[in-house]
């Protein structure tokens, strides 16, 4: 129950943290939102390559996804992602529909636009993870109603 | 096995960032540190709530402590403080033999001067989750040999 607490507590501190800490010259919204998805994007590195250390070797792009779905998830969220669509042109949309980081913003459309900071950080740990597995990507998120969430992965060819 | 893992990164990368961010006119260790145990402090003051949710009252302040090396210390590091001894006088010394979040620091002497860092947040979150139930202490810490740690807390009579 208590398991993911910690976690998202600190979540919670950093983005208070930076956006308090953020001197008043440098407040836009943009510049801290960044710097949370920088953070993610480490701390995915980090963990993807904790989680892969026995793992086989990944067939595909698609198999790579799965596993951010299932066992990266798992691992940060304590839950897998509900559902998986892709066009099979390099895009991807990862529904969780009780993404525990919106998880403590009431239920409903009255915070949709605190959605953003919360969003960030998980971000960047996608685009982290993924980084490390040598797949280059935008990742961006959505919210439609709380704490339901789409992170949509565009991958980049190189 | 990864199941402490995000939040170890996670807190890895606040140490950095705020040693990071820091401008170059306040860098005395002094800030970063009381920053990282203040946010300590507030993760351990919401954890500390959400644990004792359905938590019989606790009899004194000795069976205080134990909850903190108990369920308090078990839920954020994934194992209990290994020796809890005390003075009877408001001293109480919490040992851990393989603290966490030095784990990735070389064993030995070696990196001894950076231990202060990865353990201010532990000692604000100790406090912070005591001060929620109404003790106000002082904690410090102490590495004689890493990993092995030693938290001391000095409860302040009222």
């Amino acid at each position: 129950m208590a398991d993911e607490a910690p976690f998202q507590f600190l979540h919670n501190e950093v983005i208070q943290y930076i956006y308090k800490s953020a001197d008043s010259g440098e407040t836009e919204n943009g510049r801290n939102i960044s710097r949370l998805e920088n953070m993610g994007f480490r701390v995915g590195q980090g963990l993807i390559e904790r989680l892969t250390k026995d793992t086989a070797r990944f067939k595909d792009e698609l198999d790579i996804m799965k596993f951010i779905c299932k066992d990266f998830w798992t691992c940060v969220f304590k839950k897998q992602i509900d559902n998986l669509r892709t066009n099979h042109q390099g895009i991807y949309v990862l529904q969780d529909n009780k993404f525990r980081l919106l998880g403590q913003l009431s239920a409903g459309k009255q915070y949709l636009e605190q959605a953003p900071k919360y969003l960030a950080f998980t971000c960047g740990l996608v685009r982290g993870a993924l980084s490390n597995l040598g797949v280059k990507s935008i990742v961006t998120a959505e919210v439609a109603i709380m704490p339901a969430c789409k992170f949509q992965v565009m991958i980049q060819k190189i």
